[in-house]
């Protein structure tokens, strides 16, 4: 990949995340050589403005991605399946949402501020793939990151409160007509979801393993966090929940720690990591919220408090805990998706530069 | 008490929970002396319809219950405080579903199905206070006792997702307004709850502990557990939660047990607890919701899986696990306020019948 500005093409350029994507490389006025947008044949022909252009939709066909230096996929793992090996080949760097190779071992799946060192082996030239995780991983690994660094990390509980956007826009509409139709006493006609979803908690939409009970959601959360953190021995269960949320998800989490911390220590390492943004005051009830977490780019954590379920020790004057509870909230089309994947291509674009 | 037909009375006969009391009462046609209704000042002179009755609501005052058997007070904390000793005193038997007296050693803390043994030792003459417990204690207690009492409980990770119902008729009115005000492009106004209500997950409206970090909803729940299963030994973290919900709370519970099970002793010992329906199918993914609780008098649980996260031992072909993950929910104003209110009632009832 060249030094110059990159010829960025955006394949799901019409979904949730692609326009996501979009709007945040417009904020950035991002040093782009150009911009390409793909989606299926039925968004073909469309337009869609940005910055002061508006650029036409095509659809991504074998070769569409001939001269691209990075592609940002956000079309679901069929496509990414398809067209992302054949781009990478011919020397695309690809940026994949889809969960279609995350898994792959010689596929680096990466959170900028957690693992991002592992592109820096790179020397930034040649195609290759390269996969954003699972929105709930990103933000749970945004908040337990630090704690892992510096406590080290023995179990982790977590249950999820997801957005319905984690389903795309049509997700987001249903529960907006949902609950329009709710409150004018009509019934809620789930199409999207296989419950309703408006005024309505219900597991998660993705197919449960008939062996372990586990959603697909569920097991991503495991298996990405492992992979992240080249760590096998983590002891993690996870419990993936939808609420009627537009696109921020919430995370309830309990954390055994390797090496007890004081409570004082425990904020301390949370503070100053990067993305990350402290939200607990106890007087005022003022803590991480849905609401407080959409449209940022920063993963909110607070509700952070010694879990009395597990040992505590006296250290001279100082209580350390061996377990904590904690309660974050990341806007999923952001964090969870549209700005990692850029976070990941500014990574990529560092390398080049300094490769140069 | 006598054995004929009691007098009852419903302290705070206009809120949501004297309402849902009303109504349960009134669906079986409950054999009652009488039906004397009190709510504050403000409601006094009001009617409520009641069976082919109309009962006009009387101000509670000092003596106003005089005459009455069985008194069903939900008209929070200082009410109850104010009435409810001097009512006992005079031989009223209080049900109180408010937090005022459910700590005192000498107040039974009652769900019927788990340990409504405890009001048998009473010969069903003279007044008392029982208490009902809090509503997220009750959906807790109704999934996990049949699994304590089975392999016994060593360790609870529970985190809710609680309706608006908990808050009264106004939350309520404020979630449905709100979500309204949202959908036509206004600006949500909190003023019952401290941050927006539609379309928002956020951390329980009750104080929050400076000291410990735990709301009053978490530390209930904790206190209330231990009390009702005479078990000051068993280790549970809480973390309260509301989501735009009208009137079911659902639960995400991660046990750890003192004897390992395996899964289909686990699934056995849930089955057939009075007032527990399991609603557990993977493959077409239906578990609890807070709408299929919601209405109902059962406590729904679901999502039954081992937890991969603890330890498990093989028993001859037979994996036993020390971990599993549970999902229940439950009508928040039904099994978690009125209806158990009424199970206590009955079970006063019978013992006045067995002692006659």
């Amino acid at each position: 990949m060249p030094a110059r500005p990159p010829i960025l093409a955006i394949v799901g350029a019409t979904g949730t995340v692609g326009r996501e994507m979009l709007d945040i490389l417009a904020s950035r006025d991002y040093p782009a050589g150009a911009v390409r947008l793909f989606a299926s044949k039925r968004s073909a022909g469309s337009t869609i403005a940005y910055c002061d252009e508006s650029i036409t939709v095509n659809e991504l066909t074998a070769g569409a991605l001939e001269g691209v230096d990075i592609a940002l996929f956000s079309a679901g793992s069929e496509v990414s399946r398809r067209f992302a090996p054949p781009a990478a080949a011919s020397g695309v760097v690809v940026i994949d949402n889809s969960s279609a190779f995350r898994m792959e071992p010689e596929v680096p799946l990466v959170i900028p501020e957690v693992n991002g060192g592992i592109l820096e082996r790179g020397d930034g030239t040649g195609g290759c793939i390269i996969a954003n995780p699972n929105c709930s991983t990103i933000i749970l690994l945004m908040a337990l990151t630090p704690i892992q660094r510096a406590f080290g990390i023995k179990r982790i509980i977590v249950s999820t409160y997801q957005a319905a956007s984690g389903a795309g826009a049509a997700a987001m509409r249903e529960l907006s007509d949902q609950s329009a139709d709710v409150l004018a006493g009509r019934d809620a006609r789930p199409v999207v979801f296989h419950e309703p979803c408006a005024f309505n908690v219900f597991s998660h939409n993705t197919k449960v393993d008939p062996a372990t009970g586990r959603n697909v959601e569920e097991q991503k959360m495991i298996e990405e966090t492992r992979k992240i953190w080249r760590d096998e021995q983590v002891a993690i269960s996870t419990t993936c929940i939808r609420v009627p949320v537009l696109r921020a998800h919430a995370e309830s989490i309990n954390v055994e720690l390797h090496r007890a911390a004081s409570e004082a220590r425990f904020r301390a390492a949370l503070t100053d990591f990067p993305g990350l943004t402290i939200v607990d005051d106890r007087g005022s009830n003022d803590f991480p919220t849905s609401l407080k977490a959409a449209g940022g780019d920063d993963v909110l954590v607070g509700r952070i408090r010694p879990d009395a379920s597990l040992p505590r020790e006296d250290r001279g004057g100082e209580t350390a805990h061996f377990g904590f509870d904690l309660f974050a909230a990341g806007d999923q089309l952001r964090k969870g998706a549209a700005l990692n994947a850029i976070q990941i291509m500014d990574l990529v674009r560092q390398r080049v530069t300094s490769a140069v």
